[in-house]
């Protein structure tokens, strides 16, 4: 925890409590904590550290509710190819070949600083040797919600699969109160990668240690297709059945869902996580995200991991999911800038369970906070600052960030480490994978 | 034009004259001319200048085929909203108070900053007061195709409709043989707020000039609808008809269009520019570039002007069109990498009518060339720098920008004029529109 009181002032303050923009207002933080929001002419206090964001706009750390860090390893190595091709071809024998601790901890420290550079304070990430993950998180220094991996086939790190959860869920106890940035959870990989016993002995074990339980659910067409074949139902009446819907389960992708489906979702409050981007590049389709949205269901945005997009920034992804969606329903209306923002911060931070957390800066909640520099050619002039942020800004304007109100990035310098070593030792790893 | 010689050296050279990649390479430029592309272990010349690229990618200057420069005036004053509304509720009301020769320039000029920062050395713009767009252009030092605004109706600077071809033709005849960087140009607004008389007039100054003529067509559906039902006939055919279409006919955003209209457009070799950003975000629909690029067509890429997009960086632009096609056609091959790279350089220079002096790093052509700068987190590993610039690369990475064989971006920084400056002028203007 981040002793004394930092007073950021003087710019855009953007709570996310609403959906107003504080022009001249200013945030208390006190321990880590958001202390207050301040308005303009309002009565400022005194603080040990007072930080100046003239021109700048402030507001919640964005919330990737889903990442694969390590698999910056393979950013690039793979793209314009069938789905198919770039999983078995590429993918999973790159994966086979060099994915271990050393490479896991190695990627997933370049993803972090990656994220936290472009104003992303916590991640919701599954992988495997998930350990390195986390290890990586707290050297870094980032709020993370991690999951490990579970598959029905031989997986990094769990040679047998007849471990699978109880690997998972010995991770979940290592995690469960280590350190208080990271929160564990149980990631199961699909649900035609993992048996039906599989799905529900992970789901046991999320609820018996109170952990969210993640799953990528029908992320293309064929997805689908097969479990109707099979069984005749959809994903999504497979995990009803299974009794994996409820609140601490995120469905991830939703890409080919029908209004059952929705319904389902919504009458056990499962939350979802939308990926435009890797969606979008693996040519997978559209999340029905706003239909998602308008039953009630907590939607947050996720980059997926750097092989499927192949970038980690969410003002990128919040510009992708903006456009793409009007243009898929030909709306200009639909998919508005404030939407898209609370998808990236208190909606995200709902789906991945960390809403009465982080999202927002209402006091009480822990101090992760981004403040975008706005006094830059592409964000001038400014007459709606929320706008800019969706369709017009980047990661690389992000100032500075708190992670629970510790100064993590600073003029766009990551304090914490040495993001060219970082970047050196993914490169030399890189050297052997291609 | 630049004196002396100028070795570019060390980075990965992707001249676009083909697909390779040339790691190691190397670029000459002679008196603002490439002069030769080098590939590792030839012997290199001794030049006056040497520029140290290691690590970067050193590619043609990007090519903007469709931007309304003067516009970053409006940039978020309205999103999120209908067609219509935006335009006539707030775009042409801002227009018709605000639009002079002192904002148009002001607004040029920022528009222009922001795409020489991002790696564009070459615009094609239009817009009124297009003399003050022209002197703004020379001002910062960049390439363009300038289009005078023509429309049927009272417009800033052309309150008689009736002389808008004459006053057009004028701008042209000014600018003709002023400025080797400035090709001058016709823009007519769309077929339904341009008379036949009109547009006919139009191209007929055009060919007699020996200049290339611009128009908006089929933005959106309803466009084309009332044309069918007006006349019983598609915009292209109305072209058509009026002998509009030749290869310096230069056709912008295409959305909605049929198999017929694209055989008119090859048949008589007249090019497209495609704008994905301004086209998702008002919802107008998806351009079948594929399909028009199957029939020969040159596709360039262009933002359009910064109301409508929020922003005029052509990489957010590749990635924008690389994702929505495969989006859109479920096809994660179509609109690859090296097809979006080509749309904004080679292709877009030849869409302009400069594809024989820009676009690629040919000797004899100019010397417009971007370096990107890769050493960055969300550019690490590199296994395939093409697919980074497309997927991965923003504006932000842009590192250094020759025009001309002219240095005009250094380490970031714009050395033509005082960025500050242009900034603080449009937030001035910007204070009396908000």
């Amino acid at each position: 925890m981040t002793k004394g009181t930092t007073l950021i002032r003087g710019g855009w303050v953007i709570p996310m409590t609403n959906r107003a923009v504080y022009d001249g207002g200013a945030v208390l933080m006190k321990d880590g904590v958001i202390g207050a929001v301040f308005q303009k002419g309002d009565e400022l206090p005194v603080a040990d550290e007072v930080v100046d964001a003239t021109g700048c706009v402030v507001m919640p750390g964005l919330v990737n509710t889903h990442c694969h860090s390590p698999m910056s390893l393979f950013r690039g190595l793979a793209d314009d190819m069938p789905l198919d091709s770039w999983l078995n071809d590429h993918i999973f024998p790159a994966e086979a070949a060099h994915i271990n601790p050393t490479t896991v901890r190695a990627g997933a420290l370049l993803s972090c600083v990656e994220m936290l550079l472009s104003g992303t304070t916590t991640v919701c990430d599954g992988y495997f040797y998930e350990d390195e993950v986390a290890e990586a998180v707290m050297e870094v220094g980032m709020r993370a919600v991690l999951g490990h991996g579970v598959i029905d086939f031989p997986a990094p790190g769990v040679p047998d699969p007849s471990e699978n959860v109880a690997i998972a869920e010995a991770f979940v106890e290592r995690w469960k109160n280590r350190w208080s940035l990271i929160t564990p959870s149980i990631f199961c990989h699909t649900p035609h990668t993992c048996s039906e016993k599989t799905i529900a002995r992970a789901k046991e074990a999320c609820r018996r240690l109170g952990v969210l339980f993640q799953i990528h659910i029908a992320e293309t067409e064929d997805d689908v297709q097969r479990m109707k074949e099979d069984r005749g139902i959809t994903p999504y009446q497979l995990l009803d059945d299974l009794q994996v819907l409820d609140e601490s389960t995120l469905l991830i992708h939703n890409v080919w869902m029908n209004d059952g489906d929705m319904a389902l979702m919504a009458r056990h409050g499962t939350t979802a996580s939308h990926n435009p981007g890797s969606n979008t590049k693996l040519a997978s389709g559209v999340c029905p995200a706003s239909a998602l949205m308008d039953q009630g269901i907590h939607v947050g945005l996720g980059t997926d991991g750097a092989a499927s997009n192949n970038n980690l920034d969410l003002f990128n992804e919040m510009q992708t999911t903006a456009k793409l969606h009007k243009a898929y329903s030909l709306d200009p209306a639909a998919m508005d800038a404030w939407t898209v923002l609370e998808m990236a911060t208190i909606e995200g931070a709902k789906a991945i369970g960390l809403g009465g957390q982080i999202g927002s800066l209402l006091p009480g909640k822990r101090g992760d906070i981004t403040i975008v520099d706005m006094n830059k050619p592409h964000l001038t002039p400014v007459y709606n600052p929320a706008s800019h942020l969706v369709y017009a800004t980047t990661g690389a304007d992000v100032r500075d960030v708190f992670v629970d109100g510790k100064l993590v990035v600073k003029e766009g310098n990551l304090l914490s480490l040495d993001v060219q070593a970082v970047m050196d030792e993914v490169s030399r790893i890189a050297k052997k994978i291609e």
